[in-house]
């Protein structure tokens, strides 16, 4: 086949915008003896191996026409109430549509199929999740940055870009233990948000991922039990269930769940109906009360670890946030510290983490990097906080 | 809520485009009484319950950090492996590359996504499987509709329109008992058409859906196999294992199927850990072997039910194809007859079909109908069969 076609040639104009290589450099593992601060998975010791494989079972054996079959579109009608039923308990509102979706990510993909044509505007916190920037860089979207504080994002800024003529068809953002910085939006900014939202007529595309990993503090009202007419919230079961059943939920006005659903059937058909019933059983059975509470005593304890590591190691002019709840913090270095520099003499160190530049939007975050505290257990965690430290102290 | 927003306005261009209502009138249900000819579901008989349920059980109790967790975006390196020896042992030759997708679909998603942009010319038999012409349409791709007769595509028709300056990107053609006419592509068809898309730069999307439901005839070589340099195969495995993991693969030329991973990675991200280490241990211990048999025989006693009542039942002028796998087939009515208008006369003698015309990318297909004999049992289908008959003679 020395002279077969060269397919690249085809390849659409998006298939050059959505910068895998930083993913992939994320994802990628790392050397053996280098301490991981990476990765954004959940920590597998919080799944609860021991109902799953028994409600598996069972559904597989007692229900072939139901979990092992296709399933609407939408999700299969038990699951979607069950969901529905939990969206109302904990947080307080029915929804007006809520579909079942093949995880959070999912859910970002669907929205961008249903509504950004290309050059449509839109918003995101800045830093942001990168995996939602390669989505809407993949769907040719003109993406503006709102500047974020130690609040999260910073309402006013927003306001100020509206006023001053953005009109974006929407605004992404992830109010608690946001990905990639840990902080969470105060009440009265979230109260703000939605209104000045429902203003201009901007959607708000709520990220709850991280939201029932909270471990230090009450969670606040979600900006959809907010204003559930102005807010599509994409919730995934990755990190309260597993990933490896692709399951999460989209829930907001019907007309928008409705494109969402279009847009599903067109890409994978429907959510696993295995993992459909899985998590209803499971949430059904209670589970998720007896569980939930490990996983975020073990994600606190483990902050707790390397927050102290940082506390004892870092240099003056290094500051990192204060999430209280998921497993990430964020860290500023002094000004003209580059995190993609100092990362290959971090691995040297023996310890990996990621450098912020790439969940912005913008040029910005040359001195800012994420770390990840779900991995590594607590004395893992005191030593890679350490070596973190020295290397930092030594570039300075 | 009275005064909500309608946020109809931001839909994307794309989200006109897609004809969902073909689809939900043929996944919809039918009333009580009548018999279905309708759903493109595999039987659930034919799910291997008795295993799928230990198999299920074992890997979520032994493998939490594998089975539960999120994958590469091209799937577990093992279970690639696996797919890799599956393809080369049932279709001769070892995949450059190969990834595994969520569900044959998804396949054809990520091909839109990958290669596609609005305007680009593509080419479909006519007529051919109403989900990929949805996602070709989403993609606003321009399609092209390529003849059929008795033995599949048209390769002269189509060499004539490449010939007369067609430039399509990819043609998509499901060689084996396709969706919807159960018919199959000879050998030297397969010859001529790989050669054909060879010299003029096409690339083929080849559709195995029904592939492995062969209850009639030897399968003959995919055009995968006959040109793995210029083909992207898309397999599922919901007709032979079970639709509610929701699996399926990708095999093709290296830089093609990177491209379909880098598009995953902004949708799904990965397919289910669970299904994909399910269906590696379900094949390894040899139960396709076992259970395969067992599903070409349902469906080939199920063909011979409907074929010896449509024989003894329908008006002469009426024709329909001679499947020798899968579980459709395909009804030309005399000219005049249009199966839209016939559908509700059926529904009320008790049987449903699906329309032919929602299945062409022309404006063809009025006199033609799509019947499948894969849910109900041979009496019902002998009886549907028969009503199916009488309704036709009446309207003639």
């Amino acid at each position: 086949m020395s002279t077969r076609a060269d397919w690249s040639g085809l390849f659409a104009h998006r298939a050059g915008l959505r910068g895998g290589e930083e993913l992939a450099a994320i994802l990628a593992g790392v050397p053996d003896g280098v301490l991981p601060l990476t990765g954004g998975f959940p920590n597998a010791s919080t799944f609860a191996t021991d109902v799953l494989g028994d409600i598996a079972a069972r559904v597989l054996r007692d229900e072939p026409g139901l979990a092992l079959q296709y399933t609407p579109v939408e999700g299969i009608a038990s699951v979607r109430e069950y969901l529905s039923e939990r969206q109302e308990a904990l947080q307080g509102v029915r929804p007006e549509a809520l579909m079942v979706t093949s995880g959070g990510m999912e859910c970002l993909a669907l929205v961008c199929s249903a509504l950004l044509d290309p050059g449509d505007a839109i918003a995101v916190e800045g830093p942001t999740y990168l995996g939602a920037l390669m989505a809407f860089r993949g769907a040719e979207a003109d993406v503006h940055e709102i500047p974020m504080d130690e609040d999260g994002l910073i309402v006013d800024a927003f306001a100020e870009q509206l006023e001053g003529g953005l009109r974006p068809k929407l605004l992404y953002v992830i109010p608690e233990y946001q990905n990639p910085t840990g902080r969470t939006l105060p009440l009265e900014r979230r109260e703000a948000l939605v209104e000045l939202c429902r203003r201009h007529g901007v959607l708000i595309l709520e990220d709850v991922a991280y939201r029932e990993l909270a471990w230090g503090a009450e969670p606040l009202p979600t900006l959809w039990s907010l204003a559930p007419d102005a807010v599509v919230q994409a919730g995934t079961f990755s990190k309260i269930f597993f990933p490896g059943v692709r399951l999460g939920w989209a829930a907001g006005p019907a007309e928008v769940v409705e494109q969402l659903a279009a847009a599903k059937a067109n890409t994978d058909q429907c959510a696993s109906a295995l993992g459909q019933r899985m998590v209803e059983e499971y949430g059904r059975g209670g589970h998720f009360e007896s569980q939930l509470p490990r996983a975020c005593e073990l994600y606190g304890s483990h902050w707790r670890a390397l927050d102290g590591a940082l506390r004892a190691s870092m240099p003056d002019g290094v500051s990192w946030t204060q999430p209280t709840g998921g497993f990430l913090t964020w860290v500023e270095l002094p000004a003209g510290l580059d995190a993609m520099e100092l990362r290959e003499a971090a691995v040297e160190a023996g310890v990996a983490f990621v450098p912020g530049a790439p969940f912005y939007a913008s040029d910005s975050g040359a001195s800012t990097l994420r770390l990840s505290f779900s991995a590594l257990g607590e004395a893992d965690l005191a030593e890679a906080g350490r070596r973190l430290g020295s290397v930092i102290a030594d570039s300075l």
